[in-house]
């Protein structure tokens, strides 16, 4: 079966978490947004009257007759299917309480610079944003990162369930990706505190079907679009 | 088995959602954190060092062995033992998919109050938090108050899947109830144009296990302390 993936062509998002899902696990799929036509048939999709299961917004994940949307959904599914996740039912019900706390950390950093309205630009909302930044750099980010550290000395790493990755561990990596690209003056501070999150990180970047999709053209580089975006402002 | 539900006894928050849950199924639970000394208890397991699965934050559901957080996960596992969620992969996934898409919601309503910082008053965001809501209020609500009632529309009603309840049913049920606390005029202006989120409402609210839950004093009232606030400049 081919997976059709749905997500804007132009960024990262959160399509990326089930992206770099497809590529570790070298599923076969087609990032459909990206090909001639393919936001269009995106869009229809989205509004087809009589969907079942229509999604609120991408990505959502074609997989036979199924339709799903929702990023941690998505990965819920793919986890048991690609083996990104443990078999047993605590286990599953972990991973997945991790992608959604990583869930909730990628709508604080997309409000960092969208505090007011996702509708609005930037510009519009920069003395709100400096705000907002300020509080995320001083106590959540501290605070996601601290949980992740704490949650990786427990399992002994170097992965959230020790030896094996799962989706929640690449998931891990992109968050640290995209902070890197964001926060690098924070990064730098973060990592200094959290060793295991910056091996985790390492790790994954070094498995080979992640480091040949990073190489490649698949992955859309980082830029003022995505959840992540480099605003000086928002880092010092 | 008898359940241990961990929240904040002070407010619904996001603890409702699960207490709904627990109640539509006649579970046997208790709500320890509203016990004497339940809240320190509840401090203690948050931050138990040799925890394997410890929460990012409450609510988490102990349930046996397992400790489980992230309100959509724990709905997860109780819809599935408790008949709350259809029995097939593609029914479980697009009810976990209307969960999140609400757990979406129920972000932005609380950032309607605290757009810039959880951990500050809102007295500290209020000017942020005026700009939030007008977007909050001509954009947000109606886009996902339209996709609940497109929903509704194609099942046939008066649940999200049809003629059974599930626990997203539950959740909507709870947002349109705090919506009313929180934002009056908003939801008389919302109620005209979606009569099938309306009739849910309704329909969960004369369930008779929620009816007498809703009459009992399980049920915290609402107040300014929690996700839905009753701020009447935020409503006009």
């Amino acid at each position: 079966m081919r997976y059709e993936l749905y997500y804007w062509p132009q960024i990262q998002g959160r399509g990326e978490f089930v992206r770099l899902a497809l590529e570790e696990a070298e599923a076969d799929y087609v990032d459909v947004a990206r090909k001639p036509g393919g936001e269009g048939k995106m869009m229809a999709l989205m509004a087809a009257p009589r969907s079942e299961t229509p999604p609120f917004a991408p990505p959502f994940l074609k997989a036979g007759k199924l339709l799903i949307a929702q990023t941690a959904n998505i990965l819920l599914y793919l986890g048991e299917r690609h083996a990104l996740a443990p078999k047993s039912q605590a286990g599953r019900l972990w991973v997945h309480q991790l992608q959604l706390t990583i869930a909730d950390l990628v709508v604080e950093v997309h409000d960092t610079h969208h505090p007011i309205g996702a509708g609005l630009y930037y510009e519009d909302q920069k003395r709100e944003a400096a705000r907002r930044a300020d509080d995320f750099r001083a106590h959540r980010a501290p605070k996601f990162f601290g949980y992740f550290e704490r949650v990786l000395g427990v399992s002994g790493g170097p992965y959230f369930t020790g030896r094996r990755a799962t989706y929640a561990d690449l998931s891990l990596f992109q968050v640290v990706e995209g902070m890197h690209y964001a926060f690098p003056r924070l990064s730098k501070a973060l990592a200094k505190k959290h060793p295991r999150v910056v091996e985790l990180h390492q790790r994954v970047a070094a498995r080979p079907r992640v480091a040949a999709y990073l190489k490649s053209e698949r992955r859309i580089p980082f830029n003022t679009m995505g959840i992540f975006r480099a605003y000086e402002e928002l880092d010092s």
